[in-house]
């Protein structure tokens, strides 16, 4: 028996295969954990978001794919670092080993090596899968959506990597969640820093992931990770801790980095550091530099990056900044990340060639999360159908008339509803307009039926006015217009 | 050692498991059996094919939810019969036992359950995943979408029924796949006819799922199903025969069963009748009795259903009907299919209170296989892009006034490109439009600059006229309309 007070992982675990079996047999009613259901309102919120993103990669000219939602086990492995332990496996029912994908890159990069495809540029909007500490209130799912746009291909440097950053700005920008700042560093840059600082090589990606923790964590707490737990002298931390805490900033940065002594003893960092200048150049031609900051304390997870890294977060206190520093860390989290990766495709390839490749993903579990706040917040009632006209009656005996009128307005391409019932109250027709914003009524009596008219109510004015049968489409039309 | 000739099944799943580690160890480049990656040119059409299926549902005021792709293990257990051994488990890495979801109906009630909603009209588009024997080039998948529409509340008799066959046969109608036929039946009517020709209430849903087959098989073949592997006595087989192999009709067909002395001792047939009679009064106000027959061989397979159900065939070639008799069998797949299902959200319910549901869902997949045959053969080219210009230049260094001009289209909604590269031949960048179906180039060059215009060339025509530049955004959108 365990007798100590903190309850175990496996203790957890078997707590909660208990929960399914729930009281008597019945079990739980609930969706699996870290997964959410999308109610009608959601999925309009989310229609929306999707709509404006989508909008944003077409007007940059991209094209889109779709893969399966498991790929074989074998094509995840390897290219996740620590995090690969997150990954959701299939049961083993015979057959090939699979695993639900973790990402959309891997697939992408996949689909780009089997089909020898060397240049592309494609978004792809699908859910991924996670085995993480779920946190639902902040956006945090085991099950979540990327919405990702990728430019594959041999090209001159720097070009389309600014055009991921001017998409994330327009995008950030269209969906008007508040001030944003977009991070940009670049691995070379990284790699570059801690070889002059006396990381040795095998540690690198070990201290790039503490140094990722500087949004979250004070530098004390991220420096005291690197000497107890990775084991560098504190020397070599105080080093680092020089750079990665400089304030943010443009194209001057890079060039006061190009002018030190030490970093410049690396090739990569300054490989990397002419390329952010040059990032600089095309950002401040597409006009978005005025969210853009070089952060030398931008140092993403995964192990695929080999260039250009960015990472955008809402900063929605002024004064807040969020960038660098590390002084002061800031809560909010990203809401978009990407970088190049141009050793990926070559991992898939049999003879290794490689296709160069720059991304983003937007984040969109915590931009939904906004938006649902805001919906919630505003007074405005979020419409989930897009009925135009419910056809109604006061009288009794009038259903297949009804449905008689539905038939002639949906065949006409009207959006119509009507009430299930054979002899429904006036009342609760018109309830149930006010219920789902439907805004006309046309409403049939014997009378009407005599006359050959409809009676067109508007649902907010209660206005009415008599229509003629053969005159309601035109008339739906133009007031639905 | 297996010496037998036939390779078992564990054999193939054996070799299934080796070939995933290909030569030298290099993996093998593939989506996993049964799944296919989408490219751009299926995404074009699956857009398309979805926007005909969307307008429709939305022309009758569904609203759409969406639910997660695994369920609790528990949940999806004792709804699909024998076809649960079709269903995809999660490995147990500790936690919840989850398993993919096998429909969307299931979840559905779940959903309706858990949140406690009685009255509900929407539609939910996913994939869903089945451990079949995958047919791919018939477009049988073991990740595939489903397209369901389902009204869930308690209204008068047939009403939302008849609504659901509307919705398919205006779908079926859009898509424009050629002839179709909607087969309408009837558990009740199915159970009663075998309460009659003397099958024990525990053999009704085998017996079912053999008379399932009568579109695949002759009825000979059945027949002999339903004697030797069922253990039915071949009188009461003969009896089901002549029931089964009647000629489909519609409500007259009804009226004769009504009328038949045999038949109508099972109550339940006659309340099925009953029904089917008031579904062709409003399918009649609907006008879709052109493509509704009803079929007594119809017989869905899942559990679940409890009065009208339904299904939809192509048919493709004149005068071969493909409606019962049986006697020739027609190798066309079905489209859609659905019924009622009365039972299924009170099997989530604690108190076992019930929702009544009917739905139908979309078999979206052979739809897709066969608008990819029709695009394939068609002339017309399918476009991935909705680029509208390419800001292209035939002088070189004028790349950064390339992405300037870019920028001012962006920033105006335009969807323009720009080649990645510093210097690209005019030649190369005429040849991306004519590959991607770009219809205007804008070019710009020393001349151009300085007298602030643009080049904007017809790529179809190769008309070529200078815009004066402020007036750019204009004539891009006039001529794009």
């Amino acid at each position: 028996m365990c007798v100590c007070p903190v309850q175990t992982e496996e203790m957890a675990e078997q707590l909660e295969q208990k929960e399914q079996l729930g009281d008597e047999g019945k079990h739980v009613l609930k969706a699996p954990k870290g997964t959410r259901d999308y109610n009608p309102k959601q999925m309009a919120i989310r229609e929306k978001v999707f709509n404006i993103i989508v909008s944003s990669f077409k007007r940059h000219g991209a094209e889109t794919i779709d893969t399966p939602v498991f790929e074989l086990k074998e094509t995840l492995m390897g290219k996740y670092g620590e995090d690969s332990k997150l990954i959701y496996d299939l049961k083993d029912q015979g057959g090939e080993l699979l695993s639900l994908r973790y990402d959309l890159t891997v697939p992408f990069a996949r689909y780009l090596a089997m089909n020898k495809i060397t240049n592309i540029k494609r978004y792809h909007i699908a859910k991924v899968y996670r085995r993480d500490n779920p946190a639902m209130t902040r956006g945090r799912y085991r099950e979540f959506y990327q919405c990702d746009f990728d430019i594959a291909g041999q090209y001159d440097p720097m070009i389309p990597d600014a055009e991921c950053l001017k998409i994330v700005h327009e995008i950030l920008s269209a969906l008007d969640l508040g001030d944003f700042r977009i991070k940009v560093n670049d691995r070379r840059i990284l790699d570059g820093m801690f070889a002059v600082c006396g990381v040795p090589d095998d540690k690198f990606r070990t201290v790039c992931s503490s140094v990722d923790k500087m949004d979250k964590m004070l530098w004390e707490d991220v420096k005291n990770e690197i000497v107890k737990e990775k084991g560098l002298p504190e020397k070599v931390a105080d080093q680092i801790g020089e750079y990665v805490r400089l304030q943010a900033g443009g194209m001057e940065l890079a060039e006061k980095l190009l002018a030190d002594p030490k970093l410049c003893k690396s090739e990569a960092a300054c490989a990397g550091l002419t390329d952010i200048k040059l990032l600089f150049t095309y950002l401040q031609i597409f006009k978005v530099t005025d969210k853009v900051v070089f952060d030398l304390s931008l140092a993403r997870g995964l192990d695929y990056y080999t260039g250009v890294i960015y990472e955008a977060v809402l900063t929605p206190l002024a004064g807040r900044g969020g960038t660098g520093g590390g002084e002061e860390p800031v809560g909010v989290g990203s809401v978009a990340g990407g970088g190049r990766y141009d050793g990926l495709v070559g991992m898939f390839d049999a003879k290794g060639r490689n296709v160069p490749c720059v991304g983003v993903s937007i984040g969109i579990e915590r931009i939904f999360s906004i938006m649902e706040q805001k919906a919630e917040a505003s007074a405005e009632k979020v419409r989930t159908t897009e009925t135009q006209v419910l056809i109604a009656s006061a009288q009794k005996n009038l259903l297949e008339e009804r449905l008689r009128l539905a038939t002639e307005l949906w065949d006409a391409g009207i959006k119509a509803e009507v009430v299930y019932k054979r002899n429904p109250k006036l009342l609760s027709q018109l309830q149930h307009c006010e219920d789902t914003g439907v805004p006309l009524v046309a409403i049939l009596g014997e009378q009407e039926l005599r006359d050959g008219t409809v009676k067109l109510r508007n649902v907010a004015s209660r206005e009415e006015v008599d229509v003629s049968r053969a005159d309601l489409v035109a008339e739906v039309k133009k007031r639905s217009s």
